[in-house]
């Protein structure tokens, strides 16, 4: 069942260490196919290299039930399932631990944009979510997930123009069309979280003209993109 | 004699070197065997790809002899003895140079718990302990014991959970249930190390909720524990 | 046509990865035919791992049409052409989003010359060039290069001595007698600017004494040269 | 002629790239027959991937010739034979520009004890050098090893007990008994200055206990000294 897509989320997963950005069990990926309403992710506390395609774990979109597997699925699924139940155009989502996206989301901190390698992915800054209230602690993995839609939502920032967010005190998730795409968008932000680190150390009053901003991530994403091939 | 306890203490010091935390012969895992009151350390001042298993040295628990093995142990055997004695539920210790732990060691400060990548395997601020006074320096190494223990039991903190400290100026000391969850909890430490330095380099005030906390560490050591696949 | 150009900017290019300079496809490294009036770049988009020397694009130094080749070439380009109709002397351009020169980027400041390393391949400091006004947004890439040919022209400062520029919020361009070339300058001025970074934070005030920069600068570059084997 | 000291010689340039303190041909090792009052040394701007122990350069020890070798020596030859001259017990020199070690030669600052991974190797500070007067400029190289040498007299400095030196706003020197120990010592000293750069960035005002420094010192190199197997 999804053999192709538990294939892709597997891969993902595996590239998550090849890009640096887990050590041990500090990270997974998920991908979903809509029309089934299923959500393919990584089994809990199991090592990258231990672990092979049929270990993914198959969850009901809605209800959260495993409907194949024979693993418990990442304690993380919560989480991915209310952001795929809010964000409805995305088709992966990345959480890990990686050393300066962690490091923001610890200080509490968004990520400013202030260079045109965050705004060719990122149009805004990558925002930092609200402390959890003492109720929200009972169901922390899914409200994890109610209080990034919150965010998003309440500063207006487009999830597909802004495809990541920084978790206070926790660690950043990232999403995209696909697993492979939304694995990409983490190591951009990894990237973009380590610049940011380097260049406020240098100048604290740094920012970037919005003129900059728009032109960056339009001759990638806008109607009229140049970038690469596709408009060959 | 304790053949396979020396094959883990072995494999554990060569994990030092793949996880980065050593170069040259900076830094020593131990394992005990509390049934015979022994503990297998690495040999002194030994390079880690000249030494094999049959290397490691025994030492008796209480009187620090060597009861076999033809190489001097760790110089910091003494520091190892005092810790098993004193913290009787441990069963492996890891002493490291790892960069970033070893520049809080030098800072002389704790390293306070803001993240949830701490929180899930740390529960309180990694301590640091006090300057020796002069009279500990004759015995300097059982004292780097002494002062360990002394850091814990003042400040009312569980060893089991809190499993690593930093000696001030010197560097980290972490332990476990075994040999390799000692090696786990140094690489842990050495990330967490890393992190908060850029984290409070990005912002000087950060805190995290208590309740978040509770929460992670809970999660994969209360009573309730649900992370990974044990709760099957 | 241009087989031989095209081996090296093939080959140049996958230095980038080699030296750790680029991610994903982040840089690219254009050479020129000063004869013939054509420069050979780097496809947009393409990976380094998938591309050939024959994907690599020929476009006219003066109309920037396509030449010779199936892929569109690097969106960069009018900013390389720019470059080589104005400084007239250069073989090869490279441009790459390096952590720490795009760091320095980011944050709108030069990097001053404060070391040898600095002085042996860039007389100055490394230039960052002014913001963009609004009406040099429509042809961004062309007026990339306008702001960097204005910089060099305003502030007196010789390419050929200076072989390098940070383009503000942006990232780096080097550039030197070859492709190759254009490459050892780009991983110089990522060391260069790695160290800058740590100096200044760990002095704040530190300068460097004007005759140590002209006896190291001319040490390679002056009349005198007494580096390397050349006047064996 | 020297074919023993040259194969050393040789393969102590080629540890400085393994253990990640060169890039290019930016360092160099020498080493001594005092007997002979021969040098040998790297040749000035060859790679490291490109030269055999035959390219190694032998010259005089006080009129610093060429007496066996096709090659140029390293242009910072004369530096080498000053500190030789001067420091009567050394067997091996290193010169590079390691990243930490060359931040703080550019910050002008000495790398202050503050830990015991430094007093394990380096009994002082690792001072940095005055300022060269511009009458100087003209042998720089011989300069250079003056300015070192009159750093260490003139501060009462142990060359044995503190192995190395930064020069204001150039790079670190490092020496020992042999070619091979003069690299350990610098890959110390980088580990040191990083170490040290965090350190102070988390508690500008740290410091170390002076009976620490001379407890870890003798640990090592004292009448005493227990670390490792000399005194089995």
């Amino acid at each position: 069942m999804l053999e192709e897509l538990k294939r892709k989320v597997y891969k993902a997963n595996l590239d998550l260490v090849k890009h640096g950005l887990v050590i041990f069990t500090w990270g997974n990926v998920s991908g979903i196919n809509r029309e089934k309403g299923l959500v393919v992710i990584k089994p809990s506390g199991v090592s990258y290299d231990e672990m092979s395609a049929s270990d993914m774990v198959i969850v009901d979109l809605f209800t959260g039930n495993v409907v194949e597997g024979d693993l418990n699925p990442s304690s993380d699924t919560p989480t991915h399932l209310e952001l795929y139940r809010n964000f409805t155009k995305i088709g992966g989502i990345v959480h890990t631990h990686s050393t300066y996206a962690t490091a923001w989301s610890q200080a509490g901190c968004c990520i400013p944009n202030i260079g045109t390698t965050h705004a060719d992915y990122f149009h805004d800054a990558i925002p930092c979510t609200e402390d959890m209230v003492k109720k929200q602690m009972d169901e922390y993995e899914l409200n994890t997930g109610v209080v990034i839609v919150d965010k998003f939502k309440k500063e207006h920032i487009d999830y597909q123009h802004t495809p990541g967010v920084l978790v206070k005190n926790h660690g950043p998730f990232t999403w995209g069309k696909s697993p492979d795409n939304a694995v990409y968008n983490a190591v951009v932000m990894e990237q973009v979280a380590k610049m940011a680190f380097i260049s406020f150390n240098i100048n604290p009053q740094t920012t970037m003209n919005p003129l900059l901003i728009e032109k960056h991530f339009n001759r990638k994403h806008g109607p009229n993109a140049y970038y690469g091939q596709e408009n060959k």
